[in-house]
């Protein structure tokens, strides 16, 4: 077993939210994350006050940070102090390596990164149908506009993400992965980041999903359902130590649904 | 010199778009890069019989690719065949290393790919700002959400952006950068990018930046122009090869600026 540093999670507190995307890897790898903001006392002010400045850095020397979430990783920054990153895709990229989430070869890994950063694009477009004008206005006060977000991303959207996600899948398994990963033949965290997605779909715009799954059926009953039999996450993704879906990046409204 | 492999971008002729951030940093490197659809006769027809064929591979064994651009690398692939990967950072994470364009340590090329994806969010939300609802719609389709939307970007988003890049300017600046660049003592690709979204904006809100310049003269007085200076950078941003501004991800709207 490699020796692990003591890593550290910043992210808003009881959602799943992007931070999810961080805590499957870790669960996935069975590697341990202090998930600041919810378990410790005064965790979030921590968190706020590490990523949520307006200072000109975030702290030990690091640069600022845009928004949650972020990793802290003491002893790996510059002059042996904590090394502190942000952007979803970033913390995966740097995670990929030391938690065994990527293939060995740089082909390999630039794949893991371009499916991540196209999962997150979708994560982002499901984000902006319930929140099209503004983040830091209500969902009540840009409802008309999400209606009709909403249409479109179920749609145009779901099928175009849906069917590149299934000819990845198709692709890989031509070329002897079996279909059960994005990329080669074990569990990348391009399969967690997708995977988490398709859920958040599922709890967002479960009506829609029903009536679209059986065209998708190596994404949704092969991929998707593999992935909750995986050694770490199998009993994660059951466990009360999972955040339930919530207000957070995928929201029900059971208007922007199907009709 | 170092030796180059042959680069081949593969992207929409005629408009900057998301190609321009890679053309960019093979300008400020002094690579060639060849720019498929606007160099070869056809060159867009295979440009999409790559990037937007619904086949379950790209090109050469590659996985599919969701949308332009993609870079293709002959000979760096599996197999001796050719590598083509996609995702605008994924390709500049896969050109930073090999065009001297990060920093040489672990930490500085994580905060350089941060600050790339930040930018590039920027980027999207400018971009939504003319297509709120969907990119298959025409904006005439779609002008009154983004009315709404683009005063919440000017508005809320702008000074929030830049707030955060003037603050890592400073933050380099302490720390021996001169403020000049984004991450260290060099050029890097987070400075073009960051660069190319501030220009777009100049292009799409012209007003807007005009009267919010003066808060932020780090970021617009020092970094935007000592850019314009780089070697490379100076000759390619005044020449005709430079594509200009149009109807791509940077849009002109007189109704969508500062009234």
């Amino acid at each position: 077993m490699a020796e692990h540093p003591s890593y550290e999670l910043l992210y808003h507190p009881a959602i799943p939210g992007r931070g999810e995307f961080v805590r499957l890897a870790f669960e996935a790898a069975g590697v341990p994350v202090t998930d600041i903001a919810n378990s410790e006392k005064d965790g979030y002010s921590e968190v706020q006050k590490i990523c949520a400045n307006k200072d000109i850095e975030s702290s030990d020397g690091n640069p600022p940070i845009f928004s949650p979430p972020a990793l802290r990783v003491p002893g790996k920054g510059r002059d042996g102090k904590a090394l502190v990153i942000s952007q979803t895709p970033n913390i995966l990229l740097y995670l990929g390596d030391k938690l065994g989430l990527v293939p060995d070869d740089e082909a390999g890994k630039l794949y893991v990164n371009q499916l991540t950063l196209t999962a997150l694009d979708l994560a982002n477009e499901i984000h902006d149908s319930h929140h099209p004008i503004g983040v830091m206005l209500y969902y009540e006060d840009q409802k008309t506009e999400a209606l009709r977000k909403a249409k479109d991303v179920r749609e145009n959207r779901f099928p175009k993400f849906f069917s590149y996600f299934s000819r990845v899948l198709e692709h890989n398994e031509r070329n002897g992965g079996g279909g059960k990963y994005m990329v080669g033949d074990k569990l990348t965290y391009a399969d967690t980041t997708v995977w988490q997605v398709l859920d958040g779909v599922s709890f967002a715009f479960p009506k829609e999903l029903e009536a679209r799954r059986k065209e998708f059926p190596l994404l949704f009953d092969t991929f998707y359902e593999n992935l909750k039999q995986e050694k770490g996450l199998k009993e994660y993704i059951k466990s009360a130590r999972r955040l339930p879906f919530s207000q957070g990046l995928f929201r029900y409204y059971d208007e922007l649904d199907r009709q």
